[in-house]
């Protein structure tokens, strides 16, 4: 990224014993940031909350965040601000100390990515991703899966890799959560057991509630995956973009999901007007 | 710790880029120094390089990283080092930058944990280890499961806490692997699907190997944990420790455990003697 704040300073560096370094004992958030603004920043910074309460780790300040962010940002009216809280510097040893004192970062870029048009070739991956209650849903600093995941290819022309689960049961993208429709209703893996909560997630569900279309948030086998009318991906930085390919299957967006990528537009996801 | 070099330079900072830092993409190893030499160092390094082949980072040469805890120690006898491999900075995303340059850093601290004599009391922990065969094994740095778990007790007479995947299955303890005995049978969890292969659960079963003990790598469960001889629990810090008492029940060393024991004290794990 172009620009850091830690801890409200300009800085490119952190602390050797901090423990996000140490053991990815960390929270992250990715924000989108357009016409001067964070994107669904309210639901960016609850989720962050939810993490720091689920990692105990205290929260921080929502106005000292903004702030940091309208610093990084310096004006730029366009681009990604990333917000990174760990559970500080501590001495050796797994055990969290007594008084964290948590380390705020901010980083900011003016780059962005280019949305396709017409949809994405996607594939499925090879590497799991492991369950565990205590952890799903949360944003944490412990993404190896994903690292090794998205390491699984190098073709320009694949977008994003599905990962799944070891019962079979699709969880998401590396980067993305799956929605699929079938018959009119909209099916999201549930994730209790693993996965990102990612913020388009949850405006993609108020959208689709206030549409009143039909959510099941269940559990979604690859077989299955195959047979539904048709996919999308969503990321706060990307909005909900359709799924052209999967492995060979070929799908174009479903009526509800034209009326998912319209709802979201009219909350400010311009990626999804074309 | 005492004392850090980065990439072989005095520093105690790293790149906020670092990819260790932003997605737990790196590993670990902590290695005891003992009369100015590190213990099993070659079992380290190898550990250390499995998992840089696992996760693709490639493997720092070993002169290079003996000479930084040379140079870290500055001629202590004793103590604690600790190396750390990451991918190194790179570009947002999860995706690894296809020229990783890794970053290599070395602590050390002269302070060491002391043992206590007679066994130590432990609990079981309710933060379940997840499965994921692909990091299996290897010491990476997203260690959340173990900050969690390690988070769920202050009572300073614990000295450990044993995790469970979630089948039931006993896995490890936070930072040590459990072996236990029963009629002079050396059990000790099967880590194919989770846990790390510590390097001095390697040299107990080398020990048990040269001593005809007969060893069962296999599936441990909560229930019959409380039904053997008795257990103890390993860590290249610590050797190998006794357990007096977990969750009420009470253990005291069979002959097998004092024959491992005493194996270790004569491969140099002086924590083995008392």
């Amino acid at each position: 990224l172009d620009r850091w704040l830690i801890n409200g300073n300009e800085s490119a560096t952190i602390p050797v014993d901090d423990r996000g370094f140490q053991y990815g004992d960390g929270l992250f958030e990715t924000i989108a940031i357009r016409k001067g603004e964070c994107r669904f920043m309210e639901a960016h910074l609850r989720r962050l909350a939810e993490g720091c309460r689920r990692l105990n780790i205290p929260v921080p300040r929502s106005e000292l965040l903004l702030r940091d962010i309208q610093r990084a940002t310096a004006g730029a009216a366009h681009g990604t601000a990333k917000i990174i809280i760990t559970r500080g510097s501590g001495p050796r040893g797994y055990r969290p100390p007594p008084q964290a004192e948590p380390t705020r970062v901010v980083g900011f870029s003016a780059t962005s990515i280019d949305n396709r048009i017409g949809g994405i070739r996607i594939r499925f991956c090879n590497t799991l991703i492991g369950r565990n209650r205590q952890l799903a849903g949360i944003k944490s600093l412990s993404r190896l899966e994903q690292v090794l995941a998205r390491s699984e290819w190098n073709d320009a022309d694949i977008e994003e890799g599905l990962m799944l689960n070891d019962k079979g049961e699709v969880v998401c993208g590396t980067m993305t959560n799956l929605f699929c429709t079938r018959d009119d209703v909209l099916l999201t893996p549930e994730l209790s057991e693993c996965g990102i909560r990612g913020v388009m997630r949850e405006q993609t569900l108020v959208v689709a509630a206030a549409l009143n279309i039909e959510v099941r948030e269940t559990v979604i086998s690859k077989r299955e995956l195959l047979d539904v009318d048709d996919l999308f991906l969503t990321n706060s930085l990307t909005g909900a973009v359709s799924v052209a390919e999967l492995d060979g299957h070929f799908y174009s967006p479903s009526a509800v999901t034209r009326k998912i990528r319209r709802g979201l537009c009219e909350l400010g996801v311009e990626e999804c007007a074309t």
